[in-house]
């Protein structure tokens, strides 16, 4: 594990969660970092997200605080006044500033946030901060998840050593489609919605000690979102308190990297290779998951087109338990991009289990194609390439397979 | 059983399944019937469902023959000549007019169909027809369907007596979005596709003897299907196969009905019933379900925001495993309505299970409405309502829960 310089971490047990499990995490800055962020565009978004939305406009930094085991989502009134209670305390225990502290919830939906073990547990967990405990915040966060999920960079740029961390949590209701507000650009939107609903989620930090522009900030974290969580599903359902942040708080002492700058492109990369590993992880270990399938879309018209192929292809239950069963049943993968109502013509679709082609011009290749598709298919990541002949756009996405084990867990199995 | 004025029936075993059970079936009308179909949306199409498209138009049905145990999809030219074969087989044996004969596949995908043995079938499919055989030709046509579909009705109109009988199958790969193809309308749509898939598959085929004019017969039909079949889903995976014939003989002797008349609405209602009849028992027989779930949304600004709701929750696997478990987890309908990206404010929502209201505007109603909801929740049927309180337009599908069970007839499970 690395240290980024300036950034401190707790997690403590704050008895939001039934067990004495972790439940609640401090990430500090000091300084004040820039901040960028994304949040769910589910139209029902939790207080959290409503708060973090409006703060996130201040444009800096001084601590994240997330609980666990209650996503504070359809909570009303209520749930706002807690939202920004969290907030309070935080600032008022940190002196900081209200408006530099974001807020996220993540777990139960409809229930009261148990406020006052909350403000304790803020309490204990200011004074628990330490810069090595980044794994501690990062169990902290989590809900239905096997583990936590981390991971970090380190790097110079003109000379200076800088440093990258983040850390994820996700589980089940995960398709994200974030869109993004940094200081400069979150207006408007947080406006309507005032309660809302999650059950499982993903949140993601990243922190690193760079100095960059606000527009590099905001730029790189957008692209690299687009490159990773926004190319990610487990079952489709886009949850409401989704949320990343990448914090910036310039301790490397670098010259603000600029737009253009080779520097820009070397962030960059680093930035995206992180938020593709995590969002990687959050599929390898969605709910119940036992694979972690890339669906590509080649040489479709648009694409837009071939995004919404890979989605159909990706959320469709049937492609799903065939990836479980380690079955190349690629006429359920063609079923799918005909339903999808988009390419012209998905007889022509030629379709990859990794390098094996089983489906030539939406024809089968053969048995000997498929018996090597089947121990493709026993792997633990493997993709699938779908090329329709039809144009010069592509698109891809992860997804995970569908198994008994999302059933158990998402049924509330009370035998 | 009913028996349907000039309609036979047969089902036999002609080897296509590896089992020795029934997969072949035939439907003969004497006199030839007048004959409405449905098909498939897909832009993926069977073989047999472009051949039955063309055939369609001559207006006339005399038979339609029918396998399970493979689709005959994906199959290329093959397919086309197999489904063509089978079209001039039956024809042949039967001394109809090939144009008057429909062809519907349903089964395994890419695999050619063992047209030998199918034309053995039909010979012998053709000696056994028989008016009380019905009940043998709806077990002919099921592939994972745990049992046979029929549902029959019998009335006067205008003093003469008729018969409606129908029989259908499901399982899986089940969200029909049917197009209609009558004689007079069934030109244009079929032209590109060649080559199709499906797995499960939604069929389903109507008898009566009663007389109608062209134009009741192609608007009753299209508005009942649209009151049955195209508001179900088991999967949201919609087959290449799907189909529905509705086929009239006028046997009964009454004066054709015509359009207007009393005894229009009294058809209507009749095949509507039937038509809602069997799409219900195709949800409850969906692939490991254990509950048919009715969801309505009331007061949405239009219909189709209204229907995009109901299947956005429909298809959610989140709430489908929530069914399953008997868990009134009203936030994952929330969340479902707000990732839909259709009502303004779905924060006002109320929610029902049956007359048990869970949330007001949003907000949970308490563990004393929960407990009630539980207790909704443990019957086979039940129904979820979602007021939006954001206009006058209401929508409504069925569905059923998402269960291990499904994932395991899915997976091709081979432990």
């Amino acid at each position: 594990m690395i240290h980024v310089a300036g950034f401190q971490f707790s997690g403590v047990a704050a008895g939001i969660k039934e067990t004495d499990r972790l439940d609640l995490a401090l990430i500090r800055s000091d300084p004040p970092a820039m901040v960028a962020g994304a949040f769910t565009t589910n139209r029902v978004q939790a207080a959290p997200v409503l708060v973090s939305r409006r703060n996130i406009r201040s444009g800096l930094c001084s601590a994240v605080i997330i609980n666990s085991g209650n996503a504070n989502a359809c909570t009303g009134r209520k749930g706002l006044r807690d939202a920004l209670m969290m907030v309070g305390a935080t600032a008022k225990v940190l002196q900081a500033p209200p408006r530099q502290i974001l807020v996220c919830s993540t777990g139960k939906i409809g229930v009261p946030l148990p406020i006052d073990r909350i403000a304790r547990g803020i309490r204990k967990a200011a004074g628990s901060l330490a810069q090595g405990a980044m794994m501690t915040a990062a169990r902290a966060i989590l809900t239905t998840d096997k583990g936590p999920k981390i991971a970090c960079a380190a790097g110079k740029i003109r000379g200076k050593r800088f440093h990258l961390a983040g850390f994820a949590k996700g589980a089940g209701m995960i398709e994200p489609h974030l869109a993004h507000s940094t200081h400069s650009t979150g207006s408007g939107q947080a406006g309507s919605q005032q309660a809302g609903s999650g059950q499982a989620t993903m949140l993601a930090f990243f922190m690193t000690d760079l100095a960059l522009t606000r527009s590099v900030l905001s730029s790189v974290f957008r692209s690299s979102i687009e490159e990773s969580f926004n190319r990610i599903t487990v079952d489709g359902d886009t949850s409401t308190n989704d949320t990343v942040f990448l914090l910036a708080n310039g301790l490397a002492g670098n010259k603000p990297i600029e737009k253009g700058a080779y520097d820009e492109r070397k962030f960059s990369k680093t930035l995206r290779g992180l938020m593709q590993e995590l969002a990687l992880k959050i599929v390898e270990d969605g709910e119940g998951a036992t694979k972690c399938v890339g669906i590509e879309v080649k040489r479709a018209r648009s694409v837009e087109e071939a995004r919404r192929i890979c989605y159909a292809i990706g959320n469709s239950p049937l492609v799903k338990t065939s990836f479980y069963g380690g079955d190349p049943n690629w006429g359920r993968i063609l079923a799918a991009i005909g339903r999808s109502g988009t390419t012209r013509n998905p007889q022509n679709a030629d379709i990859y289990y990794n390098e094996v082609c089983v489906a030539r011009k939406g024809l089968s290749t053969g048995a000997r194609y498929e018996a090597k598709a089947r121990k493709v298919m026993e792997k633990k990541r493997f993709s699938v390439t779908i090329d329709l002949h039809d144009g010069k756009r592509s698109s891809w996405i992860w997804t995970s397979d569908l198994t008994e084990d999302y059933v158990k867990l998402n049924s509330n199995y009370r035998t």
